[in-house]
């Protein structure tokens, strides 16, 4: 792989989530693979799982790992063309990306979206200068649209779980939340799900609350609470704010918080969630400490999916 | 060891110093101990040489080393069971801590008291919360009631320089202090002066500073600033608020600092402290800069201190 | 070499760039001469480029790097001798530098001038008392009066591009800014320039803008904007703040931003600049896409520098 931002650049799926199975049972099995190579990690904005997990998986495979987050080191940074310097930004992102390039063999980047102008959020300025600029390989640690290690992940942890001899029947489910949060995360599960032969997709939303295009087509579409549950293998349990209706809360009803009274229907299905999440606001206390829930081990798996892709990127170097 | 959170854990305390010892001469002898495994860090509050020396201790076993600044990371974690999470509190304690667990071998943790409410500080709910949720053996990097790294370091220094073939008399001496501190320090150096079997263990202080129960019983007591201070071969200073009077300050008499006159009875006893300490309000520059002070070489023992507990607890994994 | 705060500390100099040129291409060659040993750097001021090139050239010699950000990690450290330490000032700089030497075998330590009193900052107090009371190696990350390791960069960068036969002709070229910045880069520069044997250095900055004799003496000095850029080699720009009317910014004329404009009388001239530069402002776009702009290489030399500095530190233990 050359870059990894989206689903897209992935060549071989099923592979990868053979490797970062793989990897899983022999972390080390590849430790001197990085030797003497560098990954930057660039956070415009805050990140917990994904820092740790890549940083654990750098490790493992002996890269060294550099982090840099821009606001909390005061690395502010002017991203627009042709801007005369004289304000509070101290740096060009062409400097800033161009020196990470100098300084590391590949370079994470991590950067959400304002929610306020879709069209300048959908269009990944910062990712794609991080590209043209730094002359290295990037991966996404999360980008205004999509947050593709999270949804490797994701599928790793289905791999693991699905049922044999069938497509697995996945339900992505929104749920309320008191903020207004990116697409990233469902975007990039729908895309990943898609993209699998192994998956079958539904997503179930109140009104207002559907995906862009292109990260629906092919889905089944249900707009009601308990649409899809009592099918499903796994339940996918989400929040995001109104694409239509940019970045705005539209609905809080508590009906589509995940409960063990809707669950009730299907005592079988898996529940998953990226972390972090709110407690009975999101899903109850109930499921998340009951036996269906598999968050942990889906926020586990992070490290392999993680390793797998620095594994791929490392031997295309 | 299965965890580390005060003395009670260690079921060999003569050898757990021992190797303490062993591994200040040899830092490198256990290298590969730790080798694909990783400790987490999670930092409530600030700390400095508890970090950098339990970092440096578990690199030189091996070890992976992630760190977590819970606020500094804009990490808000909800901590009451049943919540309904509609706050800003953005993760749940189970949450915070299962993923530790899913990503570390091994965790330390430090969390401060508030000094407002002594039953929920002595309850020490955040660090069980720990041990409950995460799965894995915890550390102590001081929490609300103890800080057992620093007493091990202590017992360590006071072995290297005690008299041989008797018990080392050491004196625990309360100093006044601008600010209102936890008691965790002298509670846990009581703690584990009172547990060896090679210390003769005395506590100075005002009126109202009696350390809990549990901590001072067994210790002789005294009440007056030059009291103990001549048979000393030790006299650890310290500032705590009260125990009593809840995280008062109850007195600031300069006659507490110890300074030149009053160790002047003694110009055999070591002069220790935990640091960072208030130059001239807990002890006088001539005592700090003079030939009695071992505060740095103190400080120096907090790296084989956590090697040696890190090196007990990879052990028994 | 046993600490290096400025050129004067280095015996060799050629010698030096030599080692950083042979580390450039064989980074790996003395991957286990820091093996067991550990550096420290601490931070009294924001860094980017220095924290990284460091971290990597300490990790590519096998180093383990402890980071302690003074003011981000809540660390407020008293420097004054004497100071009764009632207020806000948690620890003494005799301590700070005391631990971190028991931590560690080498000391990195950036510091910042107030640019408020001349005198104070020309007498690199903190730098001083870590020489002092660390009882280790310092190395300078920045200090207030220079930047050595930015310096030994530039010279390394000036080699690989100068021309054969004959000495580099080097413009060390005052430009505008916004801010009032230091004088440490083109001080160090200067006395780096002039330490060479291989350099002929010259100086053009506006009325008020003259470097302390120190740092000029032995450079032509030029007062114009075109002056000297016909001839050089190599135009190093870079802003500072008056020493004369200490701190102070006296001049924002734009004839001063290096722009194609001015350029076009030497398009053979390799343009540098430490970085961050504000675009537009300290030298224009077209200039820093162009292909005389050697920004990005110069700030990649960092790396090969540090590792040659340390190389050395380490040798001498």
């Amino acid at each position: 792989m050359k870059q990894f931002l989206s689903v897209t650049d992935v060549t071989d799926l099923p592979g990868l989530v053979d490797l970062a199975l793989q990897l899983k049972k022999e972390p080390l099995a590849f430790e001197r693979l990085g030797r003497g190579k560098t990954i930057g990690l660039v956070f415009f904005n805050p990140s917990l799982r994904t820092r740790l997990s890549t940083q654990l998986a750098a490790r493992k495979l002996g890269l060294e790992v550099l982090v840099m987050n821009v606001q909390q080191d005061g690395w502010s940074i002017e991203t627009a063309d042709g801007a005369i310097m004289n304000g509070d930004k101290a740096e060009h992102i062409r400097e800033a990306a161009g020196v990470m390039g100098q300084y590391c063999d590949l370079l994470g980047v991590r950067t959400f979206p304002d929610l306020i102008n879709r069209e300048n959020d959908y269009a990944e300025h910062i990712l794609h200068q991080f590209v043209r600029f730094s002359g290295v390989p990037v991966i996404s640690l999360e980008s205004a649209t999509r947050h593709p290690l999270q949804s490797l992940a994701d599928l790793v942890t289905i791999r693991e779980k699905a049922p044999v001899g069938r497509k697995a029947k996945v339900l992505l489910r929104w749920a309320p939340h008191v903020k207004a949060l990116p697409q990233a995360v469902p975007n990039s599960f729908a895309e990943w799900m898609l993209t699998s032969d192994q998956v079958d997709l539904a997503i179930s939303y109140p009104k207002g609350y559907a995906l862009a295009p292109e990260f629906r087509t092919g889905a089944h579409l249900f707009h009601e609470p308990e649409a899809g549950l009592a099918e499903a293998d796994f339940v996918y349990v989400k929040n995001w704010s109104s694409y239509e209706q940019y970045g705005q809360i539209l609905n809080t009803d508590p009906a589509w918080m995940l409960d063990e009274k809707c669950l009730k229907v299907n005592p079988g299905a898996k529940v998953m969630h990226c972390l972090p999440v709110r407690r009975n606001v999101v899903i109850s206390d109930a499921v998340l400490d009951g036996p269906q829930s598999v968050v942990l081990e889906q926020a586990g798996n992070r490290i392999w999916a993680a390793q797998a892709v620095l594994h791929q990127m490392l031997s295309a170097l």
